[in-house]
């Protein structure tokens, strides 16, 4: 029996992704599955790509977002406020507490969409007590950015809908390559491909020397990253998984993989002129791994989560520079 | 009655787009529509962006493409082999005759998808006799770009798929801003959305000073463009409209737009930005009209069709370095 105050009561599953759909739908933008003989050819397999980058706001967190949000409504307690904590996706969404050293275009477009942004130090402050505080002085809803059912059905959506799309084309088990930071988005598709697509299975995606979410797998309980900062994939620095994801994951993920800074930049590049996408190193990540990590993949396809595009120009411009 | 040699019999009808439909479906992607309020804020309405810069091989030519090869094969013409002529998007999806001055990127890609690439000279050579004679010697079937019903019909599917997805969210008569060449995207989409949205109504956008399709609507017959290079809309700069566009357009378009490269370069960097999509310069035309000439447009809302994302690296980089 879970304890009542267990950080790993209310897990969610896919009854409530199912929900999330309906609250999303009509509202959320159903992204392409999308792929490219030219990038399947330099991973070695075919390599299916679901834009989350086309998502409202730029990624897949106005999914998780919408639908906390909407359920906040549906209970009453829309009218207290909202408060957030993010480095950037999560906050363009919903908004708030960021760190200082987040990309100026996602602070600037924080603050566009009518945010009061708090910026905090990833390495000497927590954003948690942080958002604790503003809670406690102004009573509003304290909004996680993935360790809560709502936010992580929310994210699960993406999932149903690649798990929908993908079946037009494939019948083979797939590896379903997911960037992690406290792994909201990875935990939630892991519900819905449970279900519907049983074959398949989530792997994490990190950045390298942040694989907490890898690390912690493997140890069969919490690992924390040994650094706060020094990586370009700004969005998947979160220092160690949530409860409620790493609960998911445990029995759910097959082995986690990690991406360097230079490959994730090589992946931005490589969607750019193939695919046509605008990916941010963090969501590039997944497809990183799927093209340079070709030995650890099993199948002869992979599904890939492209999950945000918001990214300064001249960290694009490096990106491009890249290209021959 | 027109007589059987007339450039403008076999006109297409929707029933043609329908046509082409099923036998696009699972095989192109449908494209989504997307929106995003920074866009509209500049816009001064709603802007709706049909994105088939996300369609395979990075254009909507790969419908009437596709549609017209599977055409041939239904009359059992496969086999004899084509000869297209293109400045590169269709080339990308067909494959041959391209100017010598067209990107980089797409004389690379048209070889890289197995092509033999023939190059011209625009401002000596005709295209369409490189093709002719090709054709003659080769026995190849003559893949025209724009003025052809299968091809018609088959750009017409990217209009029909937005008048379902638009159908959701408007329901005032709308201005459908579509970049034009020969005419085939826009001339094929005015079929589709006559029956569907008869209440919209196709303009087409042009470079300025290559608006040979504004002015010949205006002149009620064929009238050409003085220049045959000089704008960096690559993809847009066809001498004069096809017979069976233009006789499609005289009692369905409203009046033409055109724009300026430094307002297209503008469109691609605002796109990047609050869209995610990657436009080559022509691609990003239509948006640049709904930015740009907000004035000589009706409605409080706008769509049009990025229609192509096939741009060197370099020229990216200039439309990123106009954001602030």
């Amino acid at each position: 029996v879970i304890p009542p105050d267990s950080p790993i009561k209310d897990l969610p599953t896919n009854l409530d992704v199912i929900a999330a759909r309906k609250r999303l739908s009509g509202v959320a933008i159903v992204t392409p599955l999308l792929n490219a003989p030219q990038i399947d050819e330099i991973a070695g397999r075919r390599v299916w790509v679901k834009a989350e980058s086309l998502q409202r706001t730029g990624s897949f967190k106005f999914r998780g977002a919408w639908n906390r949000l909407t359920a906040l409504k549906e209970t009453g307690d829309a009218g207290r406020g909202v408060v957030a904590f993010s480095s950037g996706n999560h906050a363009q969404a919903v908004v708030i507490i960021m760190p200082a050293d987040a990309p100026d275009a996602k602070i600037t477009t924080t603050r566009d969409y009518g945010a009061k942004v708090v910026l905090y130090d990833r390495a000497t402050e927590d954003r948690e007590a942080i958002g604790r505080k503003i809670q406690n002085e102004s009573g509003a809803v304290l909004v996680p950015p993935f360790d809560d059912p709502f936010i992580i059905a929310g994210q699960g959506t993406s999932g149903a809908e690649l798990a929908e799309q993908i079946a037009a084309y494939e019948s083979d088990p797939l590896d379903l390559l997911v960037c992690c930071a406290g792994g909201g988005l990875a935990s939630g598709i892991s519900l819905a491909i449970e279900d519907q697509r049983p074959r398949m299975r989530v792997r994490s995606v990190e950045p390298a020397g942040f694989d907490d979410f890898a690390r912690s797998l493997v140890a069969g309980e919490h690992v924390s990253n040994e650094q706060q900062s020094g990586s370009i994939q700004d969005a998947l620095l979160t220092p160690r998984p949530g409860f409620k994801t790493f609960a998911l994951a445990q029995s759910r993920f097959g082995p986690g993989l990690a991406v360097t800074d230079e490959e994730a930049l090589r992946a931005m590049a490589l969607a750019w002129r193939w695919l046509r996408l605008v990916l941010e190193p963090g969501g590039a990540a997944a497809l990183a791994a799927a093209l340079f990590r070709r030995d650890a993949i099993e199948g002869d396809a992979v599904a890939v989560i492209a999950s945000g595009g918001n990214v300064d120009p001249a960290r694009f411009a490096e990106a491009l520079a890249t290209l021959d």
